[in-house]
C-alpha cells in the first residue's frame, strides 16, 4: 500500500498556540485516496528540523509527504529554502511562481518587493501550485520516488491548494482505486445543523469523505446537496458501504427536520 | 534550556478521525513550565513506530517526553508494552499499579480480568500515575536522563493525570524559575462567554496560562476566579506582563459586561 507521511511546520504548533487540524484533514483525504498514512511529525521553523523531516520521509519509502506551514512572506516561513536545503538543490525564483505571485499583487495595485518576490522562490525543479484563495504558491517537488507537497499553513489555502492541485495528482499516480460517489439532497435545515450530523457520520466510517455545498439560503430557505464519497478496489463492496451511509445520513436529517432526497448515484474519477 | 518531546499514539490520530488537541495542551502547559518544545511526533498503535519515538526522542537529550494515547484496557492500547520492548525492560505487573486499577473495579462492583490487569502491566522500574478521572494509570519512567510520562488519550484524563502527577514532578525537576500568579474574579458573564475572550488573551501571550474556576451559578449568577500564571526567571519581567495581561483580560471582559475585581498578586510556587 503506498505510504504517506505529514509534516506540520510551525514553532505556534509546539508551544500549543494553534491546534493542529490541517493534520486531521490531510489524514483524512490521504486516507481517502487510498495511502496508508504512516506518520506525522511535527517540527520548529527551522531549516534543520524541517530538512530532517523531509529527509526521514523521503528515506523510509513513502510515495507521499504533505507538508503544511512557513511559506509565507515573512522571515520566519522558511520551508521553501529549507526544502532545497534539505536535498541540496538551487533555491532560486521560478519562473511560472513569479508569474503567479505578480499577478495577484499587480490587480490588487500594489508592486513587488522582496517578501512577495520570497514567496516565489523554490527548489530547483519544482512544480509551484497556484493559491486559489491566497498568495503563496504550494510547491511540488519529486525527490527519487517521493513526491513532496508542501503546502501553506493556513488552513483554507492548504485545502484549496488541496484539493484544486494535489488531490487530481494523486488520483492519478496513486493506488489503484476507483472513487464512488452518493449525492443526496437535504431541505429545511440551515448548513450549520447539517455539519455535526455529517461530521458524526464520518467519524463512524473512516473511509468515507462527505461534502456539503450550500445552495438556497442558510436561514429562508435552506439546500445542501450533500456528496458521500469512497475509494475502493470493488465498486461492489463500495455501493454497499455507500448505501449504508447515506441511510445513516438521511435518517439523522430527518430525525432533525430536514427533507432528504436521493439525488444520484455513480462511479466519479 | 531543558528540552521536551511530545509524542502522540494513535491510528484514528493519522486518518484524520480525531483532531490531535492533546498536543496543543502539553506543548502550551510545558512551554509554561519552562521547556523548550522541540519536536512532535505522531504515530500508529504500533510496537515498532512506538518504540521508534520513544528511542528517537530518549537519544536526543530531551529532559522530557510525554505520550498520550495506548494505555487503555483493548488489543490496539500497546504502549505500555511497546514501551518495555523499547528500552529492553521487562513488562511486569507492577504493583502499586494493580492496587490502584483493583480498587477502582471493586468499588465499582466489578471484577478484575485479563483486560483489566492490562492496565496495571508497566516497564519494570516505572511508578504509575493515578487517573483521577478515569482508570488507567499513567507511567513514569527514568531513561538515561530523560523522564518519560506515558498519559491516556483521552484529553480529560490527560489533564488531570498531568496536572496532578506531572506538573508538580517538572516543577520540582525542571527549569531553574518560579511561578507568578494574579487572580481576578468575574461577576455576571457565564463561563461559556468568558472561554473565548480567555482563549484570545493567551493565544496573545503564548507564555502565560489562564484557568477560570467557576462559583457561582452558570447562568443565574456566575461568578469565576481567574487565575492568570506566568513562569519567569525574573519577577519584575512576571509582574509587567502580568500586569499587561491583567488589564487586556480585564477590559475585555468588562467590554462584555462583567464586573472584574482584583483578588490577588503573590509569586506561587
Amino acid at each position: 500500500m503506498h505510504g504517506a507521511w505529514i509534516v506540520s511546520i510551525g514553532n505556534e504548533l509546539l508551544i500549543g498556540r494553534v491546534i493542529n487540524s490541517n493534520l486531521a484533514w490531510l489524514g483524512k483525504k490521504l486516507t481517502y485516496l487510498g495511502f496508508n498514512v504512516r506518520r506525522g511529525l511535527i517540527v520548529k521553523d527551522d531549516c534543520e528540523e524541517v530538512a530532517w523531516a523531509f529527509r526521514l520521509a523521503t528515506s523510509s519509502g513513502a510515495k507521499v509527504v504533505v507538508s503544511t506551514g512557513g511559506l509565507g512572506p515573512t522571515f520566519d516561513d522558511k520551508t521553501s529554502e529549507c526544502l532545497s536545503k534539505a536535498f541540496g538543490l538551487r533555491y532560486m525564483v521560478n519562473d511560472e511562481a513569479l508569474h503567479l505571485v505578480s499577478k495577484k499583487y499587480s490587480s490588487a495595485g500594489l508592486e513587488m518587493n522582496d517578501y512577495r518576490i520570497k514567496m516565489a522562490m523554490m527548489p530547483e525543479g519544482a512544480k509551484p501550485l497556484p493559491n486559489p484563495v491566497g498568495t503563496a504558491p504550494g510547491i511540488r517537488l519529486k525527490v527519487g520516488e517521493t513526491y513532496i507537497f508542501a503546502l501553506p499553513g493556513v488552513p483554507s489555502e492548504m485545502k484549496a491548494i488541496f484539493e484544486e492541485h494535489v488531490e487530481p495528482f494523486l488520483k492519478r499516480m496513486g493506488p489503484e482505486i476507483e472513487f464512488f460517489e452518493v449525492e443526496i439532497t437535504s431541505k429545511g435545515l440551515p448548513e450549520s445543523s447539517i455539519a455535526p450530523v455529517i461530521d458524526r457520520v464520518m467519524m463512524r466510517h473512516p473511509r468515507v469523505y462527505i461534502k456539503s455545498h450550500p445552495s438556497g439560503k442558510e436561514l429562508e430557505a435552506p439546500v445542501q446537496r450533500i456528496h458521500i464519497q469512497l475509494s475502493s478496489k470493488s465498486r461492489k463492496e463500495a455501493m454497499k458501504i455507500l448505501e449504508k451511509v447515506e441511510e445513516e445520513l438521511a435518517t439523522l436529517l430527518r430525525e432533525k427536520g430536514a427533507k432528504v432526497i436521493r439525488s444520484s448515484r455513480s462511479p466519479i474519477h
